[in-house]
């Protein structure tokens, strides 16, 4: 996408460690004209498939899973990092390892709001190693839906994650796909 | 605002301790088309004011504030939460209590996102005690930026947040405002 790749390359800082800072638009400070926008493309994307349902993680993946479930006209619903996990029965849940933080957490989504046989799109701001991905896909078999695709705002190409989705057979939609970048001169490239 | 009375009365939960579970519509599963409502709304109480930016504090806030920030089309800026709190002088900071959680995070804002003489708009799905909101107020004013006025989903009439920042010269609008709920009974009542 075109417009999101302009604005990667205007606002974006590589930083050392494959680290990509777009906390200007993205994860902190929110361009939501430009989340319609990606919304919209997402629509476009997964729009003839059924949708029941989006599903993201918390936090960063609210704002631009809510913009987009406008475009479905379907529920949000978005897994919680807990640290203190209370697993009565009545949640799904799942460890993911976070690339940025280096840690694992815990992840829920009450069972009520995940229902067998529901067809759900998968909506994230980022795809590196794709654990936060997984670990979705994983409570979402658990509650015995159906992952009808994945829906990622920039995609860090070079990372395994993207692979290995698409390897499952999954219908994988990034906006922007990282090829490669440089934290020394600041170069981003990306796959077409 | 009547739809969202509506939606509490029907889908609310009253538990014991003045908590009101409203996790099917607002803050776990988000019914995006209803937050849709209330943005709108946002706009018609706010839109005549200058405002250049929308903030809210993570997680519960960034759905209906993301929402929100499309009718003002200004950006969305929202307050991390954070154990490993690194003052590096690069952010605003200050220390929130949960009403919810009843403990003390550390609440971050970058200072590059909220500039001085800048004019905002508070956005956050629930007022209780007040302690999220006059967190951000806190790191507004750190920024040298003006708080124009504060927009809450459901305000807990019966406590005292509401009334606190009122009494600070505040517009502050909620959009359903509990007068007082019973978690025997499960009756709600409204504030008009």
């Amino acid at each position: 996408m075109q417009l999101l790749e302009e604005r990667i390359m205007r606002d974006g800082v590589v930083k050392a460690g494959d680290v990509l800072k777009v906390d200007n638009f993205l994860n902190h400070q929110i361009d939501v004209d430009l989340l319609n926008e990606m919304g919209k493309e997402f629509y476009r994307l997964f729009g003839d498939k059924q949708i029941d349902k989006i599903v993201t993680i918390e936090s960063s993946g609210i704002a631009i899973a809510a913009i987009t479930a406008q475009y479905f006209h379907v529920p949000l619903v978005f897994a919680k990092k807990t640290q203190s996990i209370n697993i009565d029965g009545e949640v799904l849940s799942t460890k993911i390892q976070s690339f940025t933080h280096k840690r694992v957490y815990d992840v829920i989504i009450s069972k009520k709001y995940i229902k067998e046989g529901e067809h759900v799109l998968l909506i994230d701001d980022f795809l590196a190693n794709g654990c936060a991905v997984q670990g979705l896909i994983e409570m979402i078999k658990q509650a015995g839906a159906v992952v009808e695709g994945v829906g990622i705002a920039i995609e860090k190409g070079q990372m395994q994650g993207g692979k290995l989705l698409r390897d499952e057979g999954l219908q994988v939609e990034s906006l922007a796909i990282i090829e490669s970048m440089d934290d020394k001169t600041g170069k981003i490239t990306f796959r077409h």
